[in-house]
């Protein structure tokens, strides 16, 4: 290869990689606004949020069309390729988050009530507090090029499932309280749910850095908490 | 091209098309299962359910890995690139179908009660026969190239969004009964849910075959039933 051709390649790598960078801030963006917008019952900005869904698909687009011309005119091989594939789930996943996100707005949309509870919102606002720093954190360690930093965010999902765990209990204790919050407090099971999901998203991406990284795959199973045998582990 | 190319081609993209087919006779089987171990409360069955589901995530990188081959070294361009683009997508739809399916079957095991009401047990069957048919027609339209049953298949996802909403509610009305039923009824509610995304699974692979087919994307939004203004197209 000469070193033109190499210099093409490269740019052709950083054009990817950019767009996947891109793809994390939009997904960061739209888990903030509409969370915000369900703290706030804020329906112009759950609006926005769902409008804003669209461009990662075009991104996810872009990105596999990029990756099939890579693949066709440079047939990579070893670590090249592992690259290629990884970030190509990596774009899968972060489309997914987007959805996700959309959901969570969408719900604000069908709910005709704020979340009432103080205990709910405090409990909601730390999962996604913890959600989004794995997010970050993991698009760090793919910028970085960093295993070990990827495996450390596989490791902490277990303390956004544990919160996930005691928000599902407190959801189903309020409806019992009173059967007035049924309907809000479902809508709301579904809501944290998507934010524990988010988060199972964030650990497929540490997955695919580490592979790509390593060549080697993190296939033992991570640790779960499931004090309740029932929630922990449920979307893995 | 000589011939004798064409037809390893041919079998390159056959053996494709059977792992697609393998991954989507695995789904359905999947789905009745974990649905009648929900239904029969039959754990041994949720649990040989779960297990099944890794042989899905196996083709899915086979899959992968065949299609990135054949991108390598045959660089295939417009209608043969659309096939293998299609292949990939759908071959993803169909392992996220598994996960959801198992999913209901961790569920299984979560609750520690059967489905007692007759009327839940009735919508539930309903809309799992329901999305079990529109999968199944659906992997019969590529099997056979047809984009106008993939069209039909898209538009059909109306009818199970219908028996969602529908089943939603009861499930409300079910909790607000009687407290006693809210922790068992909050798990059938992400059953539901889990059942209500395989349809759209089901949606997204039509999409696909059609695009595959006709080179068109059918980019009107689909007709979604949204009675409640609220569960209806949540996901999508």
């Amino acid at each position: 290869m000469t070193e033109h051709t190499v210099t093409a390649y490269d740019q052709e790598l950083t054009a990817v990689a950019g767009r996947i960078a891109e793809m994390g801030g939009l997904a960061e963006t739209l888990i903030t606004d509409s969370v915000t917008a369900l703290m706030t019952q804020d329906l112009e900005l759950a609006h926005r949020s769902i409008a804003q869904d669209a461009r990662l698909d075009e991104l996810l687009l872009d990105i596999e069309m990029r990756n099939v011309n890579i693949i066709a005119r440079r047939q990579p091989m070893g670590q090249d390729l592992r690259e290629i594939m990884a970030t190509g789930r990596i774009a899968n996943d972060l489309e997914r988050v987007g959805d996700l996100a959309k959901n969570v707005a969408k719900r604000v949309i069908a709910m005709d009530s704020g979340v009432k509870s103080k205990t709910l919102a405090i409990g909601l606002e730390h999962m996604v507090e913890l959600t989004q720093a794995q997010l970050k954190a993991v698009l760090d360690a793919y910028t970085r090029r960093n295993a070990e930093e990827a495996r450390l965010v596989r490791e902490r999902d277990s303390e956004v499932d544990a919160i996930y765990t005691s928000l599902f209990r407190e959801l189903l204790t309020y409806m019992m309280e009173d059967p007035r919050h049924i309907t809000q407090c479902a809508h709301l099971l579904f809501c944290a749910k998507n934010i524990e999901r988010i988060g199972d998203h964030a650990t497929n991406i540490a997955e695919n850095v580490y592979y790509m990284v390593t060549g080697d795959r993190l296939t033992d199973e991570r640790p779960k908490v499931d004090e309740t045998g029932a929630e922990g582990g449920l979307d893995r």
